[in-house]
């Protein structure tokens, strides 16, 4: 009876842990990527270059700061516009506390979200060369949000190819 | 004649190629290393991994952020303290604008200050272990402002090792 039982847990341990490799894409987890532009968050931005921090006012009332891969950097540095394709900037952004230890000072407090852009001219030929995505906690946000981003970036930033951050000296 | 006046053309270009390369410590050019604690800024700074950005209120009204050298971000990373010896964090500061493309965004203006803190804590035993430099347009302010480095952060940031700024996640 103890040796069947065993079995039986053995038997079910194993299903489990063949249940936890399957492929999660599908109903299991929600799909990193975002709609519409299938962009996901970069490996190792939080290493990347400091393009500017910025602020928004409220009610975002957000602190911000943009980072940019190699090839962004190296764009901002020489001038090059329209970027070239490769180039990735991830603004992160959190909401905007005012410091425990100095009241003049305001700091970053809980995260809100990331939002990425990448270059890719070919594959987002209608949308000025650029994919979006915006994320929260990891997870892209709607695509009614995600069909908000192109025409805003196109109205007030299209002179700068799309990009409203300049690179702070 | 032609020629003795080529030759004293000649003569004074070398003397004044030979000066131009005289060491300019002494009066010709400011120390570039800050008064009391001889901080300089460090080589290639700007690539550092961001720690945080910050804003600071009127009258200063500036936005601003802290970067790290790698002893710094692993220090953080682990929550190593004291930060151990090497550590070097670089403050920038501009002047807080509006963003002329988007109204509720502030964005940076003008660079104001360049602040260094450098961790040493043999060095800098006297002021916790951290050497200070505050600079402007890469020369450092004067003697009287450095002396009031230390007090601050010591009366405001002593139990995170006098640094104010934590990591933005």
């Amino acid at each position: 009876m103890k040796t069947a039982c065993l079995a039986l847990i053995a038997a079910a341990a194993t299903w489990m842990a063949a249940v936890a490799l399957l492929p999660t894409k599908g109903n299991a987890t929600p799909d990193r990527s975002s709609p519409i532009f299938g962009v996901t968050i970069p490996e190792g931005y939080r290493q990347w270059e400091l393009i500017a921090p910025a602020e928004e006012a409220a009610p975002l009332n957000e602190i911000r700061a943009v980072l940019g891969n190699k090839v962004a950097v190296d764009a901002y540095q020489s001038g090059t516009l329209p970027f070239p394709d490769g180039t990735i900037l991830v603004k992160l952004a959190w909401k905007h506390i005012q410091s425990p230890d100095f009241r003049p000072a305001s700091i970053p407090g809980a995260a809100t979200t990331v939002q990425v852009m990448v270059k890719d001219s070919q594959k987002y030929a209608d949308t000025g060369g650029w994919g979006f995505g915006r994320f929260i906690n990891g997870v892209p946000v709607d695509e009614a949000q995600h069909r908000t981003c192109f025409p805003c970036h196109e109205a007030r930033a299209k002179a700068h190819d799309y990009v409203f951050t300049r690179y702070a000296p």
